[in-house]
Parts: structure tokens; sequence; C-alpha cells
């Protein structure tokens, strides 16, 4: 009888009136029940990302809406500057290089965050830039890069700012208008708790004038289509219908709870997990943590052994470290459906594994530390 | 208290079983479970394609697979031929024509089934096509096309075979070796009795040599990322978990059932259907019918309101016509989760909603008309 305890930045636990949704009988989506769903969906994800502007469902995974946050603002050939302190920012230029746009990178070192100064920098130096492209939480290291600084920049020059947060949307403060983002992509199996499959996009004005100017071949990405859909809440591709079910009571969930209380609880796990950490004698890596994953320093010759053993002998799943970092670090989610309890299962049964793989631990220290950041003490 | 009887052509009923994998308690996608998931979904995928070659799974709506097929295979001013019968078969057109792609159309009128003679003239006509692209079962008009004769003239010449099969798979004999077709592609929400969200396509080796040379730019469509992740029974990009996890269970049971058995079924509730349209005197639509889909026409002033009525009234979804065959003809679905009582619920309720509409019928004769084919006689 194997109990899994999930961990992981993404997917993360699905609470299970979310998840029962998903089983009803499924709705067809040209009618006006599954409109109206549509429709309170929209409304739902526009306070999510604290936006008055219309927000996008596009069926897909979180790239899905990054490749249509790149394909339906840029022309082949144009310049844009790409921000990246880790492997989903690379993404960005990834796709932007598949498309034939020339990528100016301002990009760190994995572990530090992007810095404002260089973006401001690089706008100045390469005035035709049409958009700046950056991400705010960045999983695969566990930082948090400063987008309410960087809009203010950007937004004093004609490109756009285009921020991945599939990761930290609902986990952590954001504010699309507010911080002055133009285009703001996010995925379903993160901070709103669902099953990954759907991906959401949202543009303001200043990023729409592109649109008009865009000339990279597209059709499933095509956001005027989703546009002109989203008049009569409709999608313009079947939609995902038990995901966009089950995604409406999330979001009921989110709205009953508060996106403030919600930043304040994750913020709490995130501090009560560094605090477990130090008290393990690990060393955080990344420069500004995140709240909605805390990584840590691991010894290189049990890196991938403490994954794997958390996982096999307790059934607790927690990440390790991605590209170059794979081994040198192990990444504790706190986003999602993830409750103050998971963060003690997490450090309890760490303590015995660092333990059984002959790291000296004191056994019920980090649990300890982390109660004592729980108990507001 | 409503009750709803699903009768179109997708999305279709779920099964009770398959539903509630959904709710689950969601997998991490990144371990060995989820890799024995892909694995056995993969290979049950190959079974209802009946192909011997990969098939790879696409989070997205089924135009997600079609994009696949378009922007793999070709590059901006290539030729192909685009045998269109209806709205999804013209949708191959707008696809490839977004993309560069000069498309020679040997389409029909909808209703008709594109003509293998006419497919075979333009590729003599034209030996620079690189593909031919077509529909199956064109479930707009509720037609089939004789895919396997198309097979065997294409497969003579340079040209792939690209077949859209979304509606039509499992709910009709399909041979995508066997009937020398190059790529197919399919959705989850029709005959695999599942929720949109997961697409499908697969590829012989002769459209791989055309991947090769392939110059459209593409990244979250790139083919070459799906084989490469296969190989270890991985995704690109995050798989809709739950979904995956409840078409295995789909699949099991059209393992269990049988394709031959399934198709076996759909035939006689397609004859079934056909024998009630007549019944009700009401004349069948589209030249060679199909057997997931029944389509008849209805007198225009009333065509909008038969669908709505039976809908509002007594909680039954059909379709009615697209495009140009808006309010001309109804379509009653019978592909997945569909089974015999279903289609006596459609025709019984259809009967009272004509009458209702001042259609003069005979309650009860196409009840009678249905029942005499579903018990043999």
């Amino acid at each position: 009888m194997k109990k899994y305890y999930l961990l992981t930045p993404g997917p993360t636990p699905i609470p299970p009136n979310v998840a029962l949704k998903e089983a009803l009988p499924i709705l067809h989506h040209r009618t006006s029940e599954f409109a109206q769903i549509y429709k309170d969906v929209s409304e739902g994800l526009k306070y999510a990302f604290q936006t008055a502007n219309e927000v996008y469902t596009i069926a897909g995974s979180g790239s899905a809406a990054m490749e249509t946050a790149v394909v339906n603002l840029l022309s082949p050939g144009d310049e844009i500057i790409v921000a990246s302190c880790g492997n989903f920012g690379d993404r960005w230029a990834k796709i932007a290089q598949s498309y034939g746009v020339k990528v100016i990178s301002v990009s760190v070192e994995w572990g530090k965050i992007v810095i404002p100064a260089q973006i401001e920098e690089a706008l100045k130096a390469n005035p035709n830039v049409k958009a700046v492209y950056t991400t705010f939480t960045e999983t695969s290291t566990g930082v948090v890069n400063d987008i309410k600084t960087i809009g203010e920049i950007v937004s004093k020059t004609n490109a756009v700012l285009v921020v991945d947060t599939v990761s930290g949307l609902v986990g952590q403060e954001y504010r699309a208008d507010a911080w002055k983002v133009d285009v703001t992509v996010s995925g379903s199996q993160k901070g709103f708790m669902l099953a990954p499959g759907l991906s959401f996009i949202t543009l303001s004005d200043k990023a729409w004038k592109l649109v008009e100017t865009s000339k990279i071949p597209k059709f499933y990405f095509d956001i005027k289509k989703y546009k002109k859909s989203y008049a009569t809440n409709e999608t313009p591709f079947t939609p995902p219908v038990t995901l966009m079910v089950s995604l409406l009571e999330a979001i009921k969930m989110i709205k009953e709870e508060g996106l403030e209380n919600m930043w304040n609880e994750y913020k709490l796990l995130a501090k009560a997990s560094r605090a477990g950490m130090k008290a393990l004698g690990l060393e955080l890596f990344g420069e500004v943590p995140c709240e909605v994953v805390t990584s840590a320093k691991v010894p290189e010759a049990i890196g991938g052994k403490i994954v794997k053993t958390l996982r096999e002998k307790y059934g607790v799943s927690i990440a390790g470290g991605q590209g170059d970092l794979k081994g040198k670090i192990i990444r504790f989610a706190h986003m999602g459906y993830i409750g103050k309890a998971d963060i003690l299962v997490g450090f309890s049964c760490l303590e015995m594994v660092l333990e059984e793989l002959g790291v000296k631990i004191e056994k019920g220290k980090s649990v300890a530390a982390v109660q004592e950041v729980l108990m507001g003490k």
C-alpha cells in the first residue's frame, strides 16, 4: 500500500472537491451552460492575474501560452531582450530563436536574479527592441525576480514586458496591471491547484498594438482567434471541458480564501521551509528565494539519492536540480494545495533519509525549526 | 432537476470508471509510475490507430495535432493537395495557408465525399506536391471518405497522405498501416470516450523523411521533441496527467471490447439511426454516411429550433449544421460511450419535439424503426 505526498513544484496536489469536478458527466462546450462557466472562469482569472484585461485560456501545457506570447507579438528578425535566471527563462530564448527572432541576452547565472539595471541599459543600447521576456518565480532555481521594478523600466520605453508566471501566480504577490506588465502567461498545474492541461495569457493595449504588426505565422496559437471567441464566451478550439469545470471550483476556493491571504500563507510556508533547511545544515540556494519553492544545496554525492529515497521509501515527492544543477540542489514546493502539515511531512522524512545516506543530522531539529515558524514564534 | 443526454459528435459521454480516474490524486509526471502509464497509453494508441509506428500525445485540442501535421512536414512555398468535404477538411487548408503553403484544392461540395480519382489527377498534374491532406469521417456533414483507396493512390507517389481521424477513430474501421496512411491525427474527446485536452499523431517512415526537410518554424509542435522524449516514456512538456490516467482506463475498455466489436456496434447504431430518420420522413444528408454520426435534412424554418427545444425541454443534446448548413441539418452522434438505449432516447424525444414544432409525424414510428434494426430484424 503506497501512499504518496506531493511536494513538487507542479503538478501540485489537487483539492478533492476540485478533483471530483473532473469526474462529473461532461457538458457540451457550445451551450449556454458552458458559456457561463467559461465567463466565470475568465472573470476569476482576471482576479488571479490582478488585471482588468481579458485572460484567454489555451488548451495545452504552460509552454503553449509562452509560445503564444512569442508568435503573436513578433516578426522574424525582430529584436527582443531575454532576462533569464534559469531553465524556464532560457525557454523564452529557445522559443524566440525557433521563430527567427534575435535575442539580446541579459541573463544571469542560475541562482541569481535578473538585474533590472541591465535590462534598462540593454533597452537604451537597443532602441528597436520590441519586447522584454522574463520570469516571475523561476522554479528551476527557486528565486523570484523584481517584476515591479522591471515593469517601471520597460513601461517607459516602446517595448512591452512579457512575464512567465506559470509557477508563481496565486502563490506569491503578483499584480499584472499595477506592475505595468503587458503580457502575463500562466498554467493550471501550480498555484491554481489543478491538473496540467490549461494555459493562460493576458495582454495589455500596448501589447495588442504589437499583435497587429506581428508577421510570425500561427494558427492554433493565433491570439486574435481567442479574443474573437471570448466575446461570446467561447474558445476557438474545443476546450478541455472537465479541466475548465474543475478550474471554476478552484477559482471559487481562491476567491473565498482571498489572494492576499493565500500569498501570506505561502510566505509563511516558505519562511518555515527555509528555517528547516538551515536547521538541517543545508545552505539555501538562490539569491532572492521565492515563496512557492525552497531550494537548498546538497552534497553532490547524494543529491540524486535524496529525491529517489524520499520517494521510494516514504512516498514523498520533492524535486532535484535541473540542467547543471542536477544532483546539486533539492527543491521543496509550497504552492497550490500544500498546507502546513505537508511541510512537516517533508522535513521529518527528509531527516530520516539524510541520516540513512550518511549525513550527520539531529533528528527532529528541522521539524522544530519549521514548527517555530508555523506557530509564529 | 435537469438531466442531460449527450448525443453530440464530441464531446461524447465519458464512462463513469474513466471519469473517476480523472479525480484520483495526481501523480508527478517525471516518475517511473507515470512513465509506465505513458508507455501503456502509447501502446494502446498504436492498437487504436492500427499502426506499428509510435503515436505521440500532445496537450491540446484536435487542431493542435492537425497543426503538428502541417508545420513538421512542410516548408513555406510547398505545394499540397487538400481534399475537403466539410468544415474540418477546410481546416487543413486554413492551417496550411497560415504557414505560406500553397494549397491545391480538390474539395467537393459539403455532403459529398472526396473523389479519389481527382486526387490521382491532381498528383499527376502537380508532381511537386509534398502531401495530400484529407479527413476520415467528416462530422460537419456526416460522411466518410474512402481512405483505403486514397492510400493506394498516394502511396505510389512521392507525396505523403495525412488523415484527420479526430472524430472517426475507434468509431469506424480505420487501419493506418494497412491503408498506407503516412500521418494520422486524432483527439481524445470522441471515439476514445474521454474529455477533450489530448491530441495524437503518428508518422510513417516516409513522413519522417519530410520532417527532416521541413523549414516551417515551430517549438511546441516540434515533433522531433516528442519523438526524443518518447524514447524514455516522457513528454517534452508537462502532460495533462489526469487525462492521461483516464485515457489509460478508456484504452483498457477498448482493448477488452475489441476494436472490431466496437466498429460493429457503431455500425449497428448508425444503421438504426438512419432507419429512424427515414421513419420520421427526414431525408438523410451526406453521400456516404459514416458510422459515428447521422445527418438528416430538416425544414429550414425549424432547423435551429429542433436542437434548442430538444435540449431545453428534454435535456437531449444533438448537433445542428455548421457554416452554410446551419439550420438545414441535424446531427445525431453514435460515437464514444453511446449505447443502444441512447439512440432510443434521441428518437423518442425528437418525435415529441418535431410534433411540437408543427411537423406531422406518427409518434412511436421512428422508435419502432430503430428497434427493428437494434433487434437485428
